[in-house]
């Protein structure tokens, strides 16, 4: 997979917890069972550490997974593990919202917590 | 009842826990009492543990009630046992959402959690 | 086809135009092309004329598609020709609005109007 | 049937045409065929020529079906031609709107206008 | 009654047609027979001859309802009689929502247009 | 009063905790100060121990509310005692949503939980 | 502030914690700074403890703000204190939903519980 | 462009004039100033003449538009002259309603009608 | 007023009609009266004749508003016939959906059709 | 930055802990990146100490950010210091809700408590 670089900025505020939430409703790649596309809205809110995710290149890092061929299951895990290698936050909850398949719509959601 | 088989693949993650929910509009069987057909919404969510449900295989499960006669109170019930069997889970949460019947609409709803 | 009959009882306000209209949220059929089932809401509202549709006769005339196999575009044809030959109304429209298949929703309309 | 009396007040604005509406959430009577009661939500609107219906009268007379044995597509006869009689109107539009029975929901529409 | 004035200023596009709508929500006056307060959201639309209605007047016309005694069907008369007579619209349309009274909802809806 | 009976099933899987859930939209009794009828819809959701609520029985014990004279606060408490009697549940929890009287919509709920 | 009395009724099942929850959608009274009228939905939800408020004194309560000079803040605190001192409720919780001002939609609660 | 085919299959009731109607909500192509994709619901209707437009062929159509490069106005007007040419229509109408770039949302609508 | 140039680009299909639609969520200006900011979603749409509107350059001219003064009512006027100079449309209508002042919320409607 | 001042007046109920909530959808700041205008709907609600925040102050201070040039993640934490300067309340709980940028929607929580 190549996926696009999370870039990040200075939080100003360090030590004040604060709740930073986007929705992304323009998630799409391909199965790699069929080979057709499919369609999520990925959730993803945070308590940023030391530093906060740029906004910019969080547009273009969902967008490089246009031709990625991928499960629902791992996409969740595969982007919260590199949203937490690029801004160490405090907590990161993350929920992939796709469209109905096989007439069964399916709701993934992941989480995690620095530990002290 | 000769109900459709579930099937799994390996959750490649196995140490986080993740909720995956799947929302089923379609269930129909046959109301022991009536025989006149019965409808329902299923949600189910669950923790995997070491193996994730095959969507394909969960929609012909759930196609296989077609032509059975069952109470609401025990579809919830059969389906949760089912599915824990399949895939050995850390948790479900199950919900059977009914049409209206009697002038009365029913939601029966049940859960399971894996022992330590 | 082996559908279920249609019956009728005579219309006390012969003259007087007036709407009645059913919404069915059970309507399920088999796909010809897939044999998996297919479910629908059918809405279906008509002006009387010396007669009108006997609402349990209606009913079971809609679940005995249960194990037809037919196109969406046909099953609304169909039920309305078996409308107009049942109770000889002065107008119907008749519109099937069927689950997602393929990531595509479709829904189907047809009228009748009584020549003078 | 023995229903409450509509009565009426002088219209004070006659040849100014203004439209009426209510909706009236509380009507309950019995089923002839089952004796179960029925339930619906009446919405009635009119156009006034020289006399208003008054608001007590009208509640009084939809609670005076209660326990009034009749038909859905009845009902909404009887009562157009009670509030037709009862205050002379230019046109009135009339809706009832039925709970589900037999898993079907029923709405029924009449109107009237005064000929010239 | 003793009401507040309705202010004008001029329009500045004479002979291009526009709609404006107004949505008033604080509607309160006095029932005549129970001495009970009313309320009710007034909607009105107008199209603007050579004036158009001050905003603020507006609000306090509305306002000097508060303490007056007056029946559902004649308030919207005479708030568009006002209306007319204030900036002479080319069109006006009316529409009094107002809260349920014995367990009925009522709308009262009225219109005016300048003749050629 | 003269209420009907609620019929019971056995629950066959007795020890594992479901919650049941109803939605009675066509509750109707008589009030006692101005004996008028007065509308609601109830919420009863509950744990079966050892047997569940048969579902036509408790229709029926709805419908025999019709001609029965009560307060709001005091029907919730009844049909709560009636339920436990009937079916000795493990916990239950009631909501009665009734229909806006002297300008205040009113809400009752009520719970139970069997003691160990 | 000449406010209307509360009435009560005994509660019949003491012992029994219930929640009555009241929206009262038609609460005005005059701002101190502009002597414009404010607006606003209250709910009320109590425990009743011996005695439960009777509903038209309470509609007359809520009337009685009508001429009110009272700031949003303390018309929450000064209905809690007079319904606590009314009934004497084991819990309280009251919201007052009040109309934009100033672009700025305001929404003010407060609760009580009864000491042991 | 390299755009998939449409598949047809013969109309059953030719004459007898019906809508069927399509919500597609998967579309994807690429912004020709941007490079970056874009996304849109397509929803089409259409009246058929002798030959209905197959549901998969439709499906794998749209998604060929995957790698196109193209404007907003013109998307619609091309699928529309495919549409045309693939199944002959008696009526279409067709709406791209596409997400919100540069702070601004987009639909763009077009119809055809076959001249007699 | 020093507004921001409405630019265009040829439309393609010059002859085959299409409605284009803009939602613009983000107008505001300064009210003449109280110097206070006014906030209004914008809504567009027209038929081209043989230019379209650039959609970057309508975001700019929208925000060119910003520290501008004027009237609701001028506004749509004024947008009105910038649009109509910048692309000679066939037909345009437009809303103006103002926030809520002094207790009223106002929307302003406006529309051209090009002489034949 | 040179933001408008917070005024306070005395709460009368010093002791009984109550939340107010305040809805403020007419919040504009300039993005520092773009120098395009940034648009959000403030929701702030705080248990006051000794002292309320006088409404009209407030929506100065919220005007008064239209020409400042700031990060969505920077204002809700100034907005939450200068409210905390002001007032010294118990505890505040503050939300930014975004308008849509680069295809992300952005929302940001914070909260602060008065340490005892």
């Amino acid at each position: 997979m190549n996926l696009g670089a999370l870039d990040t900025f200075a939080y100003e505020f360090v030590g004040r917890e604060i709740w930073i939430e986007f929705e992304m409703p323009e998630f799409t790649a391909i199965c790699p069972f069929s080979d057709f596309p499919d369609f999520a809205v990925i959730r993803l809110k945070y308590v940023p550490n030391e530093r906060c995710i740029e906004l910019k290149s969080l547009k273009l890092y969902i967008n490089s997974f246009r031709d990625v061929k991928i499960f629902h299951e791992h996409v969740i895990n595969i982007i919260l593990e590199d949203f937490v290698k690029a801004c160490d936050p405090l907590r990161v909850e993350i929920e992939g919202d796709f469209h109905v398949r096989g007439n069964i719509k399916t709701v993934v959601r992941a989480s995690y917590s620095k530990s002290a």
